[in-house]
């Protein structure tokens, strides 16, 4: 994951919501803005990006998409239990 | 959206029905496969790219991942009716 660069992090929120934090963090200056999501929130984050780069900032540029998969070991250490593997995605727009 | 190469469109069902389909496509021959999905299959289509890379051919590697908007016009044409717009992904897989 990139660092020293704005995020925003995709939850189960209006997708409205996220593209104005983005939107909010080009205006203020930011050159380039990491769209970040886990699991089902990643159609959302592609969402995102697509109305950022289509409706509102034409000059939004995809930088790179990046995709890995996190892993969650269970809380309580049962018999059987294993590790949740859950996939990742990562959007940076550049303007 | 890529031609001339091997593609598995994802969709409702579960995911190792797709890596199976990519990982037969790779035994086939195929040096390029595409997994495309548009919408809520997005994440599926992750979830299968990294399935195939990490469980089964590690030596797969990801050539290029592209988003998109398909852009739906609707059947009855009744007034005020707009025209819908989907997410896409493309996620090619080299090896």
């Amino acid at each position: 994951m990139t660092e020293n660069a704005s995020a925003v992090l995709i939850g189960k929120k209006p997708i409205m919501n996220y593209v104005l934090a983005c939107i909010t963090f080009f205006h203020s200056g930011a050159k380039e803005v990491s769209i970040k999501a886990r699991g089902r929130s990643i159609s959302r984050a592609i969402d995102v990006a697509e109305v950022v780069r289509h409706r509102f900032l034409p000059d939004a540029k995809i930088k790179s998409i990046s995709i890995g998969t996190d892993r969650f070991l269970p809380q309580d250490q049962e018999d059987g239990a294993t590790a949740t593997n859950v996939s990742t995605i990562e959007i940076t727009l550049i303007r």
